[in-house]
């Protein structure tokens, strides 16, 4: 079977949203420096929600991109990792934030003239 | 000034989310291949509704990253493309969507595990 992100009703395209979503990219770029507590990621993804971050991590965990490993301590502490393919899916992700980072002047730019046309 | 999408209130951050947004990613890469007019796309972004497609191009065009450009036809025709930073932000997206279709067995694995454990 060939997978078509285009097609309203393929697989991927739901996972395309996870990865690509509000939260999905920054989380799964955060974690591209290594492994990271949820208390940890949630700094580090400023402006997102315990809810929001939690419900992200489960559905890239589902989609396995994101590792959960529960640590047998007291308090217990949970441990969020990329897999192989969630690092993959990072990197191509972090090349699109460091392109779009590097060409804000451009961007801001383009918003001022479009604003100034309105 | 030195731009960073991990920060809630940089201006990089909007642009990210209408680049990587539900319509986004999939109009942008749509344009990839060359100019189309609107129902053109409409058609090959399969799922989207009208109103939603406008405001997608709205954003992106406020962006700098899609040309509008109105014929002076009649009927009159409005054709879409890429600007030349619109084509580079296209080209890294299709990465990660081809990464993503090549990988699906993997993510329906992963997602097949997940569920029978819950």
């Amino acid at each position: 079977m060939d997978y078509n992100v285009f097609a309203k009703a393929c697989p991927s395209r739901p996972t395309l949203e996870h990865i690509t979503g509000r939260w999905g990219s920054l989380t799964l770029t955060a974690l591209a420096d290594g492994q990271l507590r949820f208390n940890e990621l949630r700094r580090r993804v400023d402006g997102v929600s315990e809810k929001m971050l939690s419900q992200t991590l489960q559905a890239l965990e589902r989609d396995g991109l994101v590792l959960r490993e529960a640590q047998n301590t007291n308090p217990p502490r949970v441990d969020y990792s990329l897999t192989p393919l969630g690092r993959e899916t990072a990197e191509r992700l972090l090349a699109l934030i460091h392109l779009l980072e590097g060409r804000m002047p451009e961007v801001l730019e383009a918003q001022r003239l479009y604003d100034a046309r309105a």
